[in-house]
């Protein structure tokens, strides 16, 4: 499937459309539950084929149990009849989770539900309270400041009761039943870089993994965040014997380069081929597995242990915009969309392509020359070409796979694995019975 | 047990104190047999419950056989009734286990018998000839230069006769059979750092442990070198499967930073819990093993490969007044006979403590909010509490002990064992079979 | 067999006497078959007993086939009667296995099979083309370029018909029937560097091996590249089992420090002897594998695995007389052929020495005293040598060879060797039943 990397430039514009689709997402007020979820999952679905799943409130989810589902439709703090702090202007500036309310109190009385961030006095933070029954406004401390004393009417008009909770997955089955999973979080509200730039980078993903022939099969999932990942592990426990490598992204839009951390396994398949990825190309660093940031966490819990690494640019926390009003639109850029594109369809591209296989000619090297096997024409291409036919017939015990050889030469991936597709139409290759 | 560390600090003149024992030791003429170590032993019997041992000359142990027992009261060089080299002066004078003499000669027939450190004239060299009869005397080069032609008288009032070797053991039993092995050597006369300073640190170690709930159980064994811990092995082989870690303090007073020598093993939880202690405390280094030193050539002999090394700062031989008179007790300082306890305790502390744990909600993240388990109020040390306490949760599938835990998510080992505590309490972790 | 080195200063001038072996070989016209290789192999045999192997044209041998035999008596490029480029003057001026040609023809048509190096336009290139028929004549660029149009006689007046293929085969019987295979390449011609030092080398080492007590089996292997190991491994396939290490010489004259490329298995004991010595004398460096270079390719594919490294100088492409009529005669040094023969000798002498021993009194240390084992007199030489005595106790569990023990020890392998000598003589070490 190594069409993946080359068609991507012909979509010169593929940065800018996933910006396009960001900013259509943007103003849905998205959490772990509702309608924001199944509006933007409604947006997903009609770029590539999403199946919807609705799970019950109430339904046990390992040790969790799913919530009670929430909605709101407005909610603002008001006085002498004008909105000082409004929900149409921000969705976040309600605590995401709130009950509802419609009260009159002081300032004094309103002020242990007030959020704001002083070190950075202009933002509005962005607060959730998913487990334990509250409500709450954020605001920017520049306003909060010049709240008066006096009485306010508060109000948030949202519901809080039993529904579902939505979560989209589209399977593209490949030539073998092992899986590729693929993940990203959906229940931010108004903020970009975390986490609309990994929604538009995998539905983009997916459209292009539609197009290509496919060894592996791919699981993409649009998921809240833990809840979403617990549910799907719950209700899938036969299937994830079969995912062989899983990646979640997030994070990927801002201008930091890309970071990969390693699954708890750590020298997986997924950690190896985007570990190559990252280093050959100079696109960023790889870090060790901590049992923090996202749904990697469920992934990887020992239980499960099923490989999932991570793929961002600025990790959760990392970067000083995080969850806060400032992570917005103009925060992520088109450039990084789609150069974590080009790294995500160059990671699956290794994954996909990676094999072993069997020298059928093992003793001595083969007589190239009289199968046309030796380079027409010199020059270094040749010879590195020439190089990897006798990596590949060397190392081709059965043993190594492509990706092994490609590590163990220091030549790239896809000169190994043209090689290694010469080698086998010439009739020195098998592929070893599994 | 992990009171060890913090009890320390309380007792700010345990440093003084351990100097003074030391000092009460100093003038006593200790030799690998003989009175000097039963003295010695005493002393410490009235610090720590110490079984003495006596084993008669002439008993075969492993490759060798206890010596006969050396006394000595008195010793001279004296010209015209004038003593010139005097035992009682400096028991480092004479060559330990040297043979009765009564004598007179001349100057040129003494010479043979008379050792120096040119290098260091004015101090007095330190010399023994267990295993070959000879004697002499050891003095400092310039009293050597002064001595004139003439003849001598010379008396060396020992004697060296069957009798018995003796060596000290004091043993903690804990909740389990498992035994850490804790020695010194107590054969060196008049030497303070090499090696009264092992004796009064061990000494202290004992005081403290009897007081320390134990999950393991301690041996401490005060022996002379090499001979001592052959004794002890060859009649103590059904017990040496049980000595899961060893350390042997010596050396441990001098104002060098602490240096542990890795166990034959390399790798072995008393070389994994010293390295972690000391790396993490910035306390010094770690050496791999040679097999070179004290009594852990003994213990990391192949045919009992018991993962035993040693602590010390300065290692033999390797500071200038080794084995000299200028090893006194200026040489030795209060504050790196504090370092130097603190050290070990910290160790055993790390050695008692480590266990592995099975995570009992292995599938997923267990939910922490509706146990209590999310840290009440925010801030750097809550984090990292409980980032602790996933990283137990997400290694503890049976392989993984605290330490490897600590060591991988490089959380100090405390934090990481307050975290276990906190998960066994709530029910999440348990035991695993053996 | 440890008398190799030391008797190597002994014969000062052996460098020069390698040397004049290479100009006595210089002038032949050697190929992968025919009578220059003969005259060259008629040579070393009136050196080292060497038997001689005719194999047919035509024979299968792997995936390749024997060629025909070719030999050449004359060839020059004429015009009007005058010889313009002439084989007499050198035998790089004719392309390898060019057939037969007799004919008169233009510049422009000759040009083709004219060959030049541009960048060096003194020298004369090195052509061959043994698989596919063609001919053509190799040149200075600077002679090429005053070739003036007109008309060329042109003729080679060689053969190219069934014959055989010749190498040369010299084995010298050990204790043991496990083989050492030690190869170097018989098939250019008046080139000096690329082959000739590896041809006087490795003769050398044969007439040295033969005079030396062996514990292994040698068998040294004078071959035409390529086809000639392709053919000694048809015809030899259930000897190769025997083989436990194996090396390549080539290239071992110029004055390039050594260089020394593992085996494709990479830590076999070719791989750690031959890093040992040229790490431990400063000799050299060690690379990685790589399935390129010259007769190790055969030796390391997947089929065989035999561990075979290969030691240079410059290694193969990377000088830039490589393939030239400048790697001549002056390139080579006596003193970098005696480097390497050093060299050569210290690997089989460690290949040949090491061994694992079982210390038969494993339980502590045996009492060397009482065995005459401490070093008489003092100093460092005898420090290291009672050092190496404890590490061979220490580390002679059965698992560690003596190499195993000079790595960990940092000790010299010929002191680890001495002790255990000394150690076995003193009935404290056995030879483990295999």
């Amino acid at each position: 499937m190594s069409a993946g990397a080359q068609t991507l430039s012909a979509a010169a514009d593929v940065g800018d459309s996933m910006h396009a689709f960001m900013r259509e997402l943007f103003p849905l007020c998205r959490s772990i539950t509702g309608n924001g979820v199944r509006e933007t999952l409604a947006a997903v679905g009609r770029r590539i084929p999403l199946e919807l799943h609705e799970v019950p409130s109430g339904t046990a989810v390992l040790d969790w149990t799913v919530p009670d589902e929430w909605n709101i439709r407005d909610a603002f703090i008001a006085k002498d009849g004008r909105r000082l702090v409004d929900f149409q202007e921000s969705n976040l500036h309600v605590v995401s989770y709130s009950e509802p309310v419609r009260a009159s109190m002081t300032l004094a009385e309103l002020r242990p539900h007030l959020h704001t961030l002083p070190e950075h006095p202009e933002w509005i933070p962005y607060r959730t309270s998913y487990y334990s029954r509250t409500w709450g406004f954020c605001l920017a401390q520049e306003q909060l400041d010049e709240l008066e004393d006096g009485d306010y009417d508060v109000v948030i008009d949202s519901t809080l009761e039993p529904g579902s909770l939505t979560y989209g997955e589209c399977f593209l089955p490949g030539e073998r039943e092992d899986e590729v999973l693929l993940t990203t979080h959906v229940c931010h509200p108004s903020l970009a870089n975390d986490n609309l730039s990994g929604i538009a980078v995998l539905t983009e993903v997916g459209a292009r993994l539609r197009e290509l022939p496919r060894s592996l099969s791919y699981r993409l999932l649009f998921i809240p965040g833990t809840i979403g990942s617990i549910t799907w592990l719950a209700r899938n426990e036969d299937r994830v014997s079969k995912v062989v490598a899983g990646l979640v992204l997030a994070c990927v839009g801002d201008s930091a380069p890309l970071s990969y951390k390693r699954s708890r396994q750590g020298e997986a398949p997924i950690d190896r081929a985007t570990t190559y990825v990252l280093r050959r190309g100079g696109m960023g660093q790889v870090v060790d597995f901590v049992p923090w940031g996202w749904d990697e966490r469920q992934f990887n819990s020992p239980g499960f242990d099923v490989p999932v690494g991570s793929l961002s640019r600025s990790r959760e926390g990392e970067y000083e915009e995080y969850h806060s009003s400032a992570d917005d639109l103009e925060l992520v850029r088109p450039a990084s969309l789609e150069g974590a594109l080009g790294a995500v369809l160059e990671i699956v591209d290794v994954l996909d392509s990676d094999r072993r296989y069997l020298n059928l000619a093992p003793r001595g090297e083969p007589q190239l020359g009289r199968r046309g096997l030796y380079p027409q024409v010199g020059g270094p291409a040749a010879e590195e070409e020439q190089l990897a036919m006798l990596w590949v017939l060397n190392q081709s015990d059965g043993r190594n796979s492509l990706l092994d050889i490609a590590d163990r030469s220091g030549l790239p991936f896809t000169t190994i694995s043209a090689a290694a597709a010469r080698l086998r139409d010439a009739g020195l290759l098998a592929t070893p019975a599994p």
